[in-house]
């Protein structure tokens, strides 16, 4: 990159910044249904002030519209960008410092529920892209935009939009959302993501809560859920869902190298989220090994019967969980759904009902792809450091239907930072590392335009 | 009975549920510490009126006071009665089909919280004495009663209360609360209760909840207390624990007798509860000998992470679960915690806390006990049929300590009926029933006078 786009970023980084703070003032709950339009119509704007075609088309559902956008280039050389506007509810609240929706600059960081994930790294690409344009006279090749407002609640009806308007985000090569650095400030590029399934099992026994006297004759729905959950998983962490494991892919050597040549950063991970030891004591690689390549089966909430203060004697009716399994390529969330019905069903819990409330699909893309080493060797040049490469990240997002519609490699490089608290409490962005994410941005940009 | 005593009690029916209908409409939740001094006094006023010198006694906790009162009678044989004045709280409300502390009569019943459990019995004393007294000049025995404010949150402190009060409540024999009659109409006399221990159980494995993507690496406090709860039983609803069943006393030959005597009513009391089978598809013999002679662990709540409509995708940092044992005689509560304490840290739960709500100790008295016999014989002559003996209630009071301390014997006989819903909405009293409950406890009376 030259010094004058180099320049333009950095004299412009605190309206670029002021830019993030309006948008991250703007709630775009889609748990809640909160706020989705108004952002929609708040990121059309900033696209269009950055020389994009842009606008709002509707999906299946109308409370979560998606924005697309295109801006063309000196070549036919197409990259898909993918974000999302719409952001994770922001309780706790009693556990922030300053309000979600107030963000607040300080010490170098930025506060704000959504400001990591997934706004920062939106507003980022526009700068990377007006600095581009305004000092280049133009964009080298031609940039499409797919901005998703529904990504938190699991992307539904994401591969039916994308079906129908798979012509107009057609790209060569897709950047994704999420990448960034490590904990030791080295870029990290990911190439994937896991997928989804999440369920609610609920079992019911009566048609009321009863006196707790009656626990020897009357079924206990909260028993019987935690006998089958113990059936799905031991305390040795394996999954027991029969086939569960046999389309998981092994890492490939060049990714087992890539697990290998990322740094041993357990320590801080856990520390920051106040734990003491990992699952199965893990550390160094195998924590990393299996945070990334492993599939999981998590409990995300268990409700039955009294949970408030001191002693109710009660024998309660219904008990319900939620769980998610993360995914691993070649994993596939209806063969998993299958296998968990029939699992319940042979273990005597036919009386559990499983509601599903999304899934998705694993992806990754090859580690051997040109497009991943254009990405690395512009984050080589921009942050003046080696880049990992993790095969993909431990979280979800719909990368498969992209790959597999679009055809594209694609890879996530941004701001991203291990210690963002996307999703949690005082969710912030470093703004040293904001920068380079905007940097990195116009260097694949400019790559991809002298490859072409 | 003479006709005179049996005239007056019909001919006050009207009053007395009047009576009752006002201290139902007084709450009293000891939950909530919600107006037991207001129920405490109206229930003094009561007693006045029928002739005790009554007073409320300040517990350890002063929001709790006990109603003590005494009426002397022609000879110094002494009858103690224990009932309680708060009840439970009144939630879930809108499964009520009136508001629980505006009593409604309806069809030959009276709705209302805590009308059954435990005022409707304290209220039949009451009218069975005042007939007595008003009809014969006077009592042929002295009455004790005992009435605690705390009953329905383990009684608090009650040991030392009774220690305190021992020679005020000094007696020969004990009618405690519960009894009346079975599905079929026959008289049901109960002879014990369960012991209690109420712990609730939490694991806390982070600082704050998490995304869950980190489920490979992150413990799951939820997990491990499902693993921990499983261990303690698995679905053949073995109890776990080292030594639980040690000191389970088998039936006497006459108490299993009594079993046997005692009619079928499984079928109506699941259907009643919307309950299709019963645990271990129990029936007849084998469902009462459970529900009256079993030990049991029971989950009262369980809650975890995210329950409310649709997915968080979050990793909890606690767990929590409320477990009861109900325990049968000789079993002992604080040797079952140790127990439980023991097993935990051997299954490598040690992390796991517990936290305890209350305990009580089973009690029974001997089926062949005098008393026993005068308040079965007496029952013959109200009910017109063949009285029911029960061992012990499913349910638990601290009837162990009136036992060990006052050294008497005690039966249960009273007003209840199997559809009286206690601690569940639309709790009621079947008027037929009260009133031949006033008649038993007047006849009772006069047999112990007749006896002393």
């Amino acid at each position: 990159m030259d010094q004058a786009t180099r320049d333009y970023i950095d004299a412009h980084l605190p309206e670029t910044l002021d830019d993030l703070k309006r948008l991250t003032a703007q709630p775009s709950v889609s748990a809640q249904r909160l706020g989705l339009r108004e952002c929609g119509e708040m990121v059309v704007d900033e696209l269009r002030k950055a020389g994009f075609e842009a606008e709002l088309v509707p999906t299946a559902d109308p409370d979560f519209p998606t924005v697309i956008a295109e801006a063309e280039g000196a070549s036919d050389t197409t990259l898909l960008l993918y974000n999302h506007y719409d952001v994770q509810p922001a309780d706790p609240l009693d556990e922030w410092d300053t309000p979600p929706f107030e963000p607040v600059e300080r010490d170098g960081y930025i506060y704000g529920r959504g400001i990591s994930d997934d706004k920062g790294p939106l507003i980022a690409r526009i700068a990377a892209i007006k600095a581009l344009r305004e000092t280049k006279g133009g964009l080298p090749i031609r940039v499409r935009w797919c901005i998703e407002g529904a990504e938190e609640i699991g992307s539904p009806g994401f591969v039916d939009f994308l079906t129908a308007n798979a012509e107009r985000l057609k790209a060569d090569v897709c950047i994704w959302e999420g990448g960034g650095v490590n904990w030791d400030g080295r870029p990290l590029i990911t190439l994937g993501v896991k997928g989804l399934l999440y369920v609610e099992l609920t079992c019911r026994s009566a048609a009321t809560d009863s006196h707790s006297s009656y626990a020897p004759v009357v079924p206990n729905p909260a028993w019987r859920l935690v006998w089958a959950l113990a059936s799905l998983k031991d305390s040795s962490e394996r999954i027991r869902l029969r086939g569960f494991y046999d389309s998981v892919k092994p890492p490939l050597e060049a990714e087992a190298a890539a697990l290998q040549a990322l740094p041993d950063t357990s320590r801080e991970f856990l520390h920051n989220l106040g734990v003491e030891m990992a699952v199965g004591e893990a550390t160094d690689y195998e924590f990393r090994r299996r945070l990334i390549m492993d599939p999981t089966c998590n409990i995300a909430g268990f409700g039955s019967g009294y949970t408030g203060d001191g002693a109710k004697t009660i024998l309660p009716a219904t008990a319900s969980a939620k769980i998610d399994f993360r995914l691993v390529p070649d994993q596939d969330p209806d063969e998993v759904l299958a296998s968990l019905r029939a699992h319940l069903d042979e273990h005597g819990f036919s009386d559990i009902e499983v509601k599903v409330h999304s899934t998705e699909h694993p992806a990754r893309t090859p580690i051997d792809d040109p497009f991943v080493k254009l990405v690395a060797d512009t984050a080589r040049t921009i942050y003046g450091a080696e880049p990992y490469l993790q095969p993909n990240m431990p979280g979800t997002g719909p990368q498969h239907p992209v790959q597999e519609l679009l055809g594209v490699p694609v890879a996530s490089c941004g701001i991203d930072y291990p210690g963002n608290h996307i999703h949690a409490p005082n969710e912030n962005i470093r703004i040293d590392y904001f920068r380079l994410g905007v940097l990195h941005t116009a260097e694949v940009i400019e790559a991809l335009g002298a490859g072409a």
